[in-house]
């Protein structure tokens, strides 16, 4: 498997739990503590941790040590990375959509 | 868990394996049929089958059968969904990164 198409399975992986999307989220906002970022869930630490966990496998989020507290951040490579495989698949079927609309009104005129 | 977000969870998944986004990124261009997808695959057609499966359970391909022929199409609203969350993020980091900049060109020209 090449190393491009495994770093987008582990982000798309990782973007198919809600809790590891509202994290993305909030990290989209500003970089967070890992303790503020916990706040919102009703989960224990050890589960929560995990998640974050599989965000920063997948190269979505870095997290660093500050004094007591570890700060988590979106990562912009890998994030842009996802972004711009949905856009160009996006701009592939409305291109698509465009030529067919554009056919089907070219016939109309023809038949009108 | 609501629905909207179980729809996301399913999409995510199903997009995180590389043969399920060729799949994705072939059916962009225009409906295939099933023969005609798996031809690129080293892969015996019960494995395919599973994949063109988790795609249709997530809700980003439909698929029909049509003579002896089954039909496989990408399933607009599931896939803008997708998208759509994708963009909405990028454009709330987007704008902090641009509140930001301007922040710092502010105090820059103050420092001046």
């Amino acid at each position: 498997m090449p190393i491009h198409a495994n770093s987008l399975d582990l982000a798309f992986h990782a973007l198919s739990d809600p809790t590891r999307r509202a994290v993305v989220s909030r990290l989209a906002h500003g970089e967070a503590p890992v303790s503020m970022l916990a706040k919102p869930f009703d989960m224990a630490l050890p589960s929560f941790a995990q998640h974050l966990q599989v965000l920063e496998e997948s190269g979505l989020i870095t997290s660093e040590k500050r004094g007591r507290s570890r700060w988590c951040s979106l990562a912009r490579a890998r994030f842009e990375e996802v972004a711009d495989w949905m856009e160009a698949e996006r701009r592939s079927w409305t291109g698509r959509l465009d030529r067919l609309e554009a056919y089907l009104d070219a016939n109309r005129e023809h038949e009108a």
